[in-house]
């Protein structure tokens, strides 16, 4: 951040009063500009014991698969957004279940939180964020080819609570 | 938003191209700003069953009572900000515990976490963004004067979960 988004100003970094870090301060409003860590939303849609996954058309990792995940807009939930985005990857019409996963990426600055998500049929309408989706079953799963650590990581405690016949509400609370 | 933080330029609402929202995008150097829900970290400390709240030193709500709260920063954990603020706030020294619950209030463009957080020593200092720190047990909470929605919530649900005998990791994932 250069420059104030709210007079146009320049900013200059320094700890503000009764604060303990840099922010980015205008030198002309003295707004404080905070910046925070963004969330990342998600779903694990399954039909019939198969797992949803997309194909990326779009960077960072282009061509590699995921679940339907992406930022959190202003004016939803959680489970809202993870619903709009596995909706526009996937074309999936679901109904959404209970909080599967909370996940902290410092690294990333970014907190991802997933939901398990049913599908009212297996009828898929890729949106342009997606070259394909399609159903996996376990055996199938392209684990070399995964996009992020947190799809691999959300997969890998997805099939090991059903292995373990973990009670359906489960929540992970995990950090990578 | 009205200036481009990067150039400095004056920004115009649109919508990106592949995009559906309307974003502040530059009219200079075109980079699109996105505005994205923030995360709030908090605790639930207790002592010999008695709940830790703070009273508020700052605005909003000043001199009401609250859990230890605050936005998280970059480059932490959800769980090492929720321990980061009871210790500013409160100045108590505590053994963060597991993922307690997960609070969408889209009206207000947040979504609060909370931790459960064994305190380690009764011994309180609390910063200046309290007025003071105190122990409660339940039957002293101050109800009509919690600061935020989700605090009345947290603590509500912290005792009906005592009441029931409900399991230590129980994760709640509720909506304002």
């Amino acid at each position: 951040m250069n420059f104030c988004s709210a007079c146009g100003a320049s900013v200059a970094y320094k700890v503000p009063t009764e604060d303990n870090r840099l922010r980015a301060v205008c030198t002309s409003c003295e707004v404080v500009h905070y910046i925070n860590p963004k969330i990342v939303l998600g779903s694990l849609p399954t039909w019939q014991g198969k797992v949803l996954l997309c194909r990326r058309a779009i960077d960072p990792r282009h061509g590699y698969w995921t679940l339907p995940a992406g930022f959190m807009e202003l004016d939803e939930s959680t489970q809202e957004g993870a619903a709009r985005e596995t909706l526009e990857e996937s074309g999936a019409q679901v109904r959404m279940g209970s909080l599967f996963a909370v996940m902290d990426i410092p690294v990333v600055q970014q907190v991802h939180i997933f939901y398990r998500a049913e599908m009212l049929s297996p009828d898929l309408d890729p949106g342009p964020e997606s070259l394909e989706a399609r159903l996996f079953d376990e055996a199938e799963i392209p684990w070399d080819d995964l996009a992020f650590r947190s799809v691999t990581l959300a997969l890998e405690l997805f099939f090991q609570d059903r292995a373990a016949g973990a009670p359906s509400d489960r929540v992970h609370s995990v950090r990578l």
